[in-house]
């Protein structure tokens, strides 16, 4: 018998309804799977853990997580008025989803852009510009960069206020994620796009500096370059030229987000971020405010995360491709939730529809 | 008799080629208004300059941008490998562009992404997503930031390679930026886009202060906030909730390539760079070494930098408004530069002949 310890971090906004799918999806997978029982622990994460306890990462929490084989996350964050609510080092992403990150060292995140041929038609893009679907996989750094580094507010000597943030990578944290990126074009096509602005960033300078070292341990593998905003016009363009693409943590933010816009919707990216010890799973999409509650979101990124995890975590390949034929099934046949449901034909079903059918799928 | 100066810096690869065509469009207006007269001086920036006299942005060439009453740059920039041949501080974005902005403190880059419903089938995106064209001013901030912040590459004591760059900014840069989106937005619809990432980013909490500040002066303006993540989904998904967007360096550089991208082509983003006193104008896009000399290029971009140049600089609002139509209508009448058209109806025309075409138009 295999017990997997899951934290669940279901988070703001919409994160406790596509939390529920996942529930439901990972039941059905252990009813499966008699080797195999998930033991779920729910901890409280981001602003609710905020109103209720003080902290938006509270120390129970974090020894959930200390204790989970694997941990996977809803949504978290409240609207931008609601957000002034919570002190500036509290809300949400600082106090509690950048410190998951940085304890747990989840430098690779894994963004899979994908839309099937079959559900090419969720895509705000032409069918010439598609041809056989979109099938890219962004890789983020996630520990470093900007978002980690030192910041400073202030106040020079003429009382103007200012602002300083420093984004800094050392050689390490770059080969490492480099690597990964390296890696997973061996396990497809062979092909790494290195995101970069090394016309302007010195950070990027490094970065390729590094590549080319790292690079000879992977002869197989044609290395290409591109800056970031050529990388945003191709995206649009010609999705179809890029397959592994490699960047750091800003970029991967934006590029991967612009994944979503030609996929159709945020509600299709899962995500999976890896650490040396310890992975978490999350969709890439933000808590949605304005439709929380409402049983209308799109639980595919979320279920999808469940399959990375499946995956990557607990080694069930078998059953993480089950889970995207069952998702990418509900989806062919014509049902779409109201993110991607557009048009006369459109079959709409909602959140827990979507998470039963998957199921039943299953 | 209104006499201009204006520096023409022509570049790198495609440079040349579609400056010929600017220089072709400025002696047809001057042709047409015998009250004013244009006084072009040529001068060497970027690359070539570079390999000629040992300096990218050499003294001669300053000077005669000083004197100049507006400067017209084309492209600049050599491939990933070439870029290797010259120091990177010399390297034509370092030691020529940046220096440029900065010499000038064009702090505000406009960046139109107008495509009108005639020319809507150059576009990636679907005529559903589309819908009455594309009509949004993308507004950079263009002297500050990570661009512009020191920069430290290093060995710490264990020998380990590190790079330490600043995102910096002060509340004048960020007022002064913030008073141009909210004018822009005023003489367009009253809806103002603030691109941030406060979610993250102090340089954005100290930006959406300073908005609240400003915001007070403009009462008819409404303020939208959206996280820059969340701009690159919906940017593809339905670009037409935007109109005026305002943000920081960095992100203006991804976004509006990404706007090159909804459009069909970087060759249909010109912009203008706007400073106290002078200011210069550019295409958005790169050098394109890959097409440099073969007459291929699409001078769209450059030519719309003209009629920027025209209604910015020297208030010659009706011309800027015929150069647009005459760029227009030959786009309308169904021919196209290779990165335009497509399909078998195209009418495939060269450099050379959209400048002609556009001449005939005027
Ligand atoms: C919520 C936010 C901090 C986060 C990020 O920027 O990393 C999100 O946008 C993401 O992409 O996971
Ligand atoms: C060439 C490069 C330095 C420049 C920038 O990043 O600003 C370009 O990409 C642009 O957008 O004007």
């Amino acid at each position: 018998m295999n017990t997997y310890k899951i934290a669940l971090l279901a988070g703001d906004g919409i994160g406790p309804e596509v939390m529920k799918q996942a529930v439901k999806v990972l039941k059905a997978v252990e009813a499966r799977n008699p080797e195999v029982a998930f033991e779920l622990n729910e901890a409280l994460f981001g602003a609710v853990a905020y109103f209720e306890t003080g902290k938006s990462f509270p120390a129970e929490t974090i020894a959930i997580c200390d204790e989970a084989d694997a941990i996977l996350k809803g949504t978290i964050g409240l609207n931008h008025e609601d957000s002034k609510k919570i002190p500036v080092d509290e809300q949400p992403e600082r106090g509690a989803l950048l410190p998951l990150r940085r304890r747990y060292n989840t430098y690779a995140n894994f963004r899979p852009v994908y839309l099937p041929q079959e559900l090419a038609h969720f895509s705000p893009l032409k069918p010439e510009v598609i041809g056989e679907g979109i099938d890219l996989m962004i890789i983020r750094e996630l520990v470093g960069g900007l978002y980690f580094g030192e910041k400073e507010v202030g106040k020079d000597d003429n009382g103007k206020r200012y602002v300083r943030e420093v984004l800094e990578y050392d050689e390490d944290q770059i080969r490492d994620i480099l690597k990964v990126g390296f890696e997973t074009a061996q396990r497809r096509k062979k092909v790494l796009h290195n995101i970069h602005k090394s016309n302007v960033l010195k950070s990027s300078v490094l970065w390729n500096e590094i590549l080319e070292e790292v690079a000879v341990d992977y002869p197989d593998v044609e290395v290409k370059h591109i800056l970031v905003d050529a990388a945003a016009t191709y995206l649009c363009l010609n999705p179809g030229q890029f397959d592994v693409m490699v960047m750091e943590n800003m970029f991967g933010d934006i590029l991967s987000d612009q994944g979503g816009g030609i996929l159709g919707s945020l509600g299709l990216m899962p995500s999976a971020c890896v650490g040396p010890e310890k992975s978490y799973y999350e969709p890439s999409h933000g808590s949605a405010p304005d439709i929380a509650g409402k049983n209308i979101a799109n639980p595919y990124s979320m279920i999808g995360s469940v399959a990375l995890m499946l995956e990557m975590s607990f080694g069930m390949e078998q059953e993480a491709k089950n889970l995207w034929h069952a998702m990418k099934s509900v989806f062919a046949n014509g049902y779409g939730t109201p993110d991607l449901a557009k048009g006369e034909d459109a079959k709409l079903i909602d959140t827990d529809a979507f998470g039963d059918m998957v199921v039943d799928e299953l």
